[in-house]
Order: structure tokens, then C-alpha cells, then sequence
């Protein structure tokens, strides 16, 4: 028989920017990795690892994860597919090295691991081979809504969560049907998004938050919003809960 | 010129159940608070509560709010109606009080408290009166798909949340067009729920979590569950996904 070995894989959900929204189990976790992992676009050492920083420890390994592409190219091209998929692949051997040396873990999620992060890329390829636990962050959503100090939804609303990227047309059909809805991924996605809002009589209602919880964070109604640039770090509320007692 | 009083409010939230999963913003505000306000049915000292119990300083203020009707009674009617808003009235006051007096007031909300709280029930009475913020928590359903390593929601993926206490009609619609769900509010729900599930295909991608993060939580594809049986902390997760790179 041969002793098991402790590799083990942690996926940190580190909260939406404000560093003291990490919960006790993640910065319990940090303590105990041996390695920290982090997506993040070259040239950039991205958002979780800034909100982590001062919680690791100084012996900490390193391991961070670079985008081979930039969200320029057109997602649906299959040259953008075989290159992310490459890049998943790669990563997830690079981290399982470390796991089979028997070192800890920690790969780093902005927000919640598991609510569109890239963690859950390395989740699917490992979490069979390895033990395994997630530790959810606080959403950019929640968040927000908390941030503005915005009820989202109460008794029987329904929650709509939707990806800026989707067309309008079903952006519009989507919002259209919702109570309460978020809208993620802004950025670019804006001038759409601000038409699906206005087509079902939702703009009055929406709120734009850029960099929620974090220091240069700003918000406002998306109808006083004056112009239609929105930084990658952007989310658009819509809150339902209209028949309250 | 009168000093500004320093009366405060918070709202808490304490995240699903598994007291590491407080966020270092939550455990601090417990430790500045001069009293602790959280909802409970009577005879039951609530989630919320149990969830803190270990970071409450010994001189703490405790001001619970019992419930003066049940769920058992139909929310539609005029009855329930009208003595729940004045529970929610008499509960503001009682806040209120402690506020004018210049004392720091924590609510303490089961996981995130804009999230289908009842924390917003005093927000949205207090928050022009007082100064107030709002500590984002773990969300249930971050929570239970987290504990199950279930990734819920990838790229373009939309995520539907909806409450079990929805009509049969109503479920079946939203989930025919849902690329993930989570369904809230299930107890005595689940029958309808899983006939909703069935006749839309998605039974089989359905996974049932009671009591998430908590010591006794259990968890199953729901089709493999041989019962209908469901405590009040339970909810559904339907994954998205289906075309990951
Ligand atoms: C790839 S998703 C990651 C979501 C994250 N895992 C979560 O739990 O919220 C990235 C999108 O989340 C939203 N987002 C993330 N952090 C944010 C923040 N601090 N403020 C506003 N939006 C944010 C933006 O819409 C952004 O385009
Ligand atoms: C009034 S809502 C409160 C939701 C909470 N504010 C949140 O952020 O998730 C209550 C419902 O949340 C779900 N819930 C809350 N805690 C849960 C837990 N630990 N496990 C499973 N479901 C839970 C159940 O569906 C329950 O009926």
C-alpha cells in the first residue's frame, strides 16, 4: 500500500474586490496552500490575486495562468475554440503537477468559482482525480446590489441572470419575461444592452454599477448615465419586487 | 448645532449555514454592533442566529423578531397581508428606536440579505432615515453548488432563480427556457417541482441539496430521491453549460 498522497485542489472564490469580503474559510484556505494559481490576461496580474494579496504567505508559490487570446477575437471562430481549449488543458496539467507532488492548491476565482469563473474549467478536468472543494466567494452581483443598497428580489420574483454577450434579440425577449434581472459581462455590450432595456420599458428601473466594492468603484441610474463606455469590471441591476407588503 | 448621532445600520449577511463562510466585513461589524437583530418563527431561535453565535460579544443587545403569523396561511389573503406589514412596521420601530438612541444595529440575514431576504423589509423603512450599509453574504445557492462541485453557469449560459411557490404552469414555462436554474423555496414545493422538471426533460440534470454548508446536509440527483419530503432549507440546482470548449 501506498501512503496518499495530500495534493489537494481548493478553488477560492475571493468576493468581487473589497478584500474584506473574502470569507474566513477562503483566507483559512490561503493559509494552508502550498501554491496559489490565477487566471489573468497577459500584462495584467488580475483582479483575484490584487484582492488576496494580503493574505498570502511569503513562501507561496506562484502559478499564474495567462490567456493565450484576448476577447478581441470573435468567440465563435474555431481557431478561438482550439486555442482556449489548449490553454484549459495546459493549465489544468500545470496545476495537476502540483497536486501529484502532493502541495496544496489554491486556484483563485473573482467572485464566486463556479458562476461563469474560469476555475470551473480546471474543476471538470481535475476534480475527478484529485480532492477536491470550492469555496464560494461573494457574486459581483450580490455585491452590487448590496453596495447601492438595491432589495433584487423578494417573495415570488423571479431572477433573470443574463450574459451582455447574448443578441439583443434575446436580450430584449429575456427581459422582456423577467421581474428582477442582472446583466453581466457589460463592457462593450452596452449600447445593446441599454436598447433591450428601453423595448421593455425597463431602462427607468436599471442601475449601473462599475467596480463594484472596490476603490474607484461607481454607480448610478443607467438612464443618467451619459455615455456608453463601461469598463470589463461593469454589471447593469434591474430589481424586481414590486408587490411588496 | 446638535452632534450627529452615531445610530447605525447593518445589514448582516451570514451566508448559508457553515459559520467560515462569514466574511471578515460580516465578523467585524458583529464585533462594532450594539445589538443584534435577527428574524425567527417563534419558538425557534432561526439560521441566521445559530450562524453567528461564536463571534457575539458577551454585552451584546438582542433584539429578536418573532414572526407573529406562519406559512402555513395563504400569502394571498388580506388577513396574512395586513398582519405581516404591520409585524414589519412594529419591527422598523423597534430598530429605530435603538438607532435614535445612537446605537449600532446589526440585522442578521440568512445568506445574501437582498437576495429573498427579510432584512429588506427593514431597509427599505430605515435607509432614508439612517445611515446604513448592506454586507453582501454567501448566497444559498453559491452555497450548494459549491458543496457539490456543481459548475452552474459557463458563457453565454442564462440562469433562471426561481421560488417553488410558483405555479405548476409558471415552472414549466421559465425552465422550458432556461439554460440553468436554481429553484428556491422547496419544501413542501417538491412534488410540483419535479413534475415541472419532467415535463421539460431537465430531471435528470436536477440535484437536490438540503441544509447546505450545514453539519446534516445532504444532497442527490434529485430523480434518485424516493421521496417528497423536504425541509425548509432546500433548494434545486439545474446546471447550464452544455457547450464548453
Ligand atoms: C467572467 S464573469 C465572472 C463572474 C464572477 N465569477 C462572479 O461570481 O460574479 C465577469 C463579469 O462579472 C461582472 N463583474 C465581476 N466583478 C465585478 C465588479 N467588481 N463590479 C461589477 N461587475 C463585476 C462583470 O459583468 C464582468 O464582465
Ligand atoms: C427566504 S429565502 C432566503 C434566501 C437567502 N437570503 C439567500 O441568500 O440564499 C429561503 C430559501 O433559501 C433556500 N436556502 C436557504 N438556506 C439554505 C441552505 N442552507 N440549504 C439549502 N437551501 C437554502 C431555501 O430554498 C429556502 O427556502
Amino acid at each position: 500500500m501506498t501512503a496518499q498522497p495530500k495534493g489537494r485542489l481548493i478553488g477560492v472564490g475571493t468576493g468581487p474586490g473589497d478584500p474584506e469580503l473574502l470569507t474566513l474559510k477562503a483566507v483559512r484556505a490561503l493559509q494552508e496552500a502550498d501554491v496559489v494559481a490565477h487566471f489573468a490576461k497577459r500584462g495584467s496580474s488580475g483582479n483575484a490575486r490584487a484582492i488576496v494579496s494580503g493574505h498570502l504567505k511569503p513562501q507561496i508559490i506562484e502559478l499564474p495562468l495567462l490567456y493565450p487570446v484576448t476577447t478581441e477575437i470573435n468567440k465563435d471562430h474555431a481557431d478561438y475554440k482550439s486555442a482556449i481549449s489548449a490553454f484549459y488543458e495546459e493549465s489544468a496539467q500545470a496545476v495537476a503537477n502540483h497536486l501529484k507532488a502532493g502541495r496544496i492548491v489554491a486556484v483563485l476565482s473573482e467572485g464566486d468559482p463556479l458562476f461563469y469563473g474560469s476555475y470551473m474549467h480546471l474543476h471538470v478536468r481535475l476534480a475527478s482525480d484529485f480532492p477536491t472543494e470550492v469555496i464560494p466567494g461573494i457574486s459581483a452581483m450580490s455585491g452590487c446590489w448590496s453596495q447601492t443598497g438595491l432589495p433584487i428580489v423578494q417573495g415570488d420574483d423571479v431572477l433573470n441572470v443574463l450574459p451582455g454577450t447574448l443578441s439583443e434579440f434575446d436580450l430584449t425577449r429575456r427581459l422582456a419575461d423577467a421581474d428582477a434581472a442582472v446583466i453581466m459581462k457589460v463592457g462593450r455590450n452596452l449600447p445593446k444592452i441599454r436598447r433591450a432595456l428601453e423595448a421593455t420599458g425597463k431602462l427607468d428601473r436599471a442601475v449601473y454599477v462599475e467596480r463594484g466594492t472596490m476603490q474607484n468603484t461607481a454607480s448610478m441610474k443607467l438612464a443618467a448615465k451619459t455615455d456608453d463606455t463601461a469598463p470589463y469590471f461593469s454589471i447593469v441591476l434591474v430589481p424586481g419586487w414590486e408587490g411588496r407588503p
